[in-house]
């Protein structure tokens, strides 16, 4: 077996046998094949595909390739959640403590961002002291006693998945469903959840760009997840505009906090309502996606949620006084406003040019191992279906470079599409698959 | 433009424009673009082709990543010979003194071997002395004086083209025609040679595996000259057995010696005389090639090729005692018989298992700055048509490792096809093409 005769199976659109699946991923992490070979691989299967029995070998070669967790001695349930990415997406951190306050463990091992998209274990940094480099005992210590835990993925799970993870982005395979999906899926045989939601976004802020695509994805994830013997659903939910005010990391923190106590985005409401109540009935008995939306509002509602991250951040060594006062984060040098100059209704905000752009105010890596700017970033004034007349403000820019300010005002401004048509208002989620 | 857009426009099979070929390749060369990145231009390429303009561009942007020379002040016509590799090919170093002594100028610019096959400028090191990496106007110089030089190509001459030619064996993308044909010519167009002949090996030992696909490339050498204003001759060989009787730096050296005195393997022969009576018609008005062929038989037998050999080493620094005396070439402490177990005619001799046991002995390079041996190898007893008895040697092992005998013999055994039938025997010439 050698890596060439690999590239030419695939290049020949043949199926890959289990073995040379394993032969790929443990050479390519053990850097006894080059960059340059995986990237051939990954590009022939972008354009010939993978069987559905080569991506669960896929999945399962890069679970394998590095640490695996064992959660079942926790509880025989354990739930995960995750999303494919999108721009201001804090959803995540608010289903870690509602959920935990219903008594449903949630244990969650998450890596930091690459480019755009800052990653959860990046926000949640924004607290002092928040700590997310444990040990697996450690982690299994703090569910036990809080409930919910997150954890860095750090370079022991899945190893192969971020090899593989970067060079897609390299060598433009994104979208690539097969690998996508294999990945996803790695990171969950090797963390150990065995309900797992997954949200998928679609459109301009991320790399699936429309719902038929992110269908397949999901019908994909379901199928694979019953072959592992997994529960898997999936929520598919429309990035037409960033996931509610802001974007950047103690923006963000900032904003999650305050939903937490109850001012909340309503499209940020719909979908961790709509997530979070899939992610009860994947856990639990109960099976009624209303009433556990009801559950979800009444635990943020009587600040049971918000208690229960205080106890999470605590847990994991975070200052609560920047919980209880997020006023306390820092803020960029400059908030400057971005003024609307035609009037009308916002009918899209394009949050792949939010992303973009707060990722060159700093909030976001230029190159995987950039630092962040955690002050940097985006707030959005007007949302989808606000009406707005001229000279109002639309966002808000942070940066501490006022060099910045100019270039990006013009931007943001081009990023909000204003109509004079009456709206239909959609939610943000568009289908739910399992 | 970006790297990323180019990748996905190649593989939408879109044709790439002559910015873009040249952002690609200018890029390779500065380290601007991965190699992942290069690799995935390669693969879309393998499988969606180039235009004929593609192409052209590449070949000329490939050229014009590094130095040029300009050869004209030398001659009108600048006569070259390019094989595409072969397993103990040795026809360039005996048809540029051949021509030398026939006053056609012969200026080489060549690499050392990459992989199975040593190259050119490896065999001549064997000559104790002799000097390669010379400048231009040493080049030029020598030229001037002894009519025939080689240099090496080292770093200067179209960089991309090395880069690429690394990257091609590394993702299996080595019998890409697209890439091959502008590999070829942007060495060409570098180089400064405006007369070419090909020599376009095809079978087991080489990336061509097929006649077929050798026309193919050869038809389009041709039109790619003819767009460059280069007169461009192919001639076909085929490698079903090693050329000559040996394989190996040392050995091919003495082999090459022993030819210009008159001793040489009739297969050698004939790709000598194909090659040489192209390049005689391509540089002079005696267009006929069987009086051309006559020629270098001529300067054969007197001597005449063999003074100019002992001329172009002396010019260039090597020892001429070793051309007078080739025994003095070290060799191997294992010089080792393998025998024939079955009597017959051998039908055909697998030049690509005899490159592979050459290259384990120590003769080809195993990595791309690994050490060659230069007294390892194989030397050939039984050529295609030779009758063989049981115990008959056919062929000879060349090793200082005793350790690498038992396996090798048996292997190398395994190379000779041996036929009970009547044998009908082809010229190594198959076709020429202009």
């Amino acid at each position: 077996m050698d890596i060439k005769s690999i590239i030419r199976k695939k290049r020949l659109k043949q199926e890959l046998t289990k073995e040379e699946i394993r032969y790929f991923v443990s050479k390519l992490v053990r850097e006894e094949i080059t960059e340059a070979q995986a990237s051939a691989v990954l590009s022939y299967i972008y354009i010939n595909g993978l069987t559905e029995d080569e991506i669960l070998y896929l999945s399962v070669a890069m679970a394998e390739s590095g640490d695996m967790i064992d959660l079942s001695d926790i509880a025989e349930n354990i739930v995960d959640k995750h999303a494919t990415g999108g721009i201001g997406d804090k959803a995540t951190i608010l289903l870690m403590p509602i959920l935990a306050s219903l008594d449903i463990p949630v244990a969650k091992v998450s890596s930091r961002g690459y480019g755009v998209s800052g990653g959860t274990i990046d926000k949640l940094e924004s607290i002092p002291g928040f700590q997310t480099d444990l040990t697996v005992d450690e982690f299994k210590q703090n569910l036990k006693d809080v409930g919910v835990c997150i954890m860095n993925q750090g370079l022991n799970f899945a190893p192969a998945e971020g090899k593989i993870y970067k060079l897609r982005n390299e060598v433009a395979c994104e979208n690539s469903l097969p690998i996508i999906a294999a990945s996803l899926m790695s990171l969950k045989v090797a963390t150990g959840s065995n309900k797992i939601v997954f949200d998928i976004t679609c459109g301009k802020g991320t790399y699936i760009k429309t719902h038929e695509e992110a269908k397949r994805l999901a019908k994909l994830l379901v199928r694979l997840g019953k072959s592992l013997g997994k529960e898997v659903a999936c929520v598919i939910t429309d990035m037409n505009q960033p996931v509610g005010y802001s974007v950047g990391h103690n923006l963000e923190m900032k904003e999650t906090i305050m939903a937490l106590r109850g001012i909340i985005s309503p499209d940020l409401g719909d979908v961790v309502e709509a997530l979070g109540s899939i992610m009860i009935a994947l856990a639990t008995d109960s099976k009624d996606l209303n009433a556990n939306a009801n559950m979800i509002k009444e635990v943020m509602k009587t600040g049971k949620a918000y208690e229960k991250f205080k106890e999470m951040v605590q847990a994991q060594g975070g200052d609560v006084e920047f919980v209880e006062d997020p006023e306390l984060l820092d803020k960029s040098k400059y908030i400057m406003p971005v003024l609307a100059t035609e009037a009308g209704t916002v009918e899209a905000i394009d949050a792949d040019m939010v992303g973009s752009i707060a990722r060159y105010l700093g909030a976001g890596r230029m190159q995987d191992s950039g630092k962040i700017n955690r002050t940097a970033g985006i707030t959005i004034n007007k949302k989808i279906g606000d009406n707005v007349t001229v000279g109002e403000t639309l966002a808000y820019i942070h940066t501490d470079e006022d060099s910045k300010i100019n270039g990006t005002t013009q931007n943001l401004k081009e990023a909000f599409k204003i109509t004079n048509k009456k709206l239909n208002m959609k939610s943000r989620v568009l289908e739910i698959i399992k």
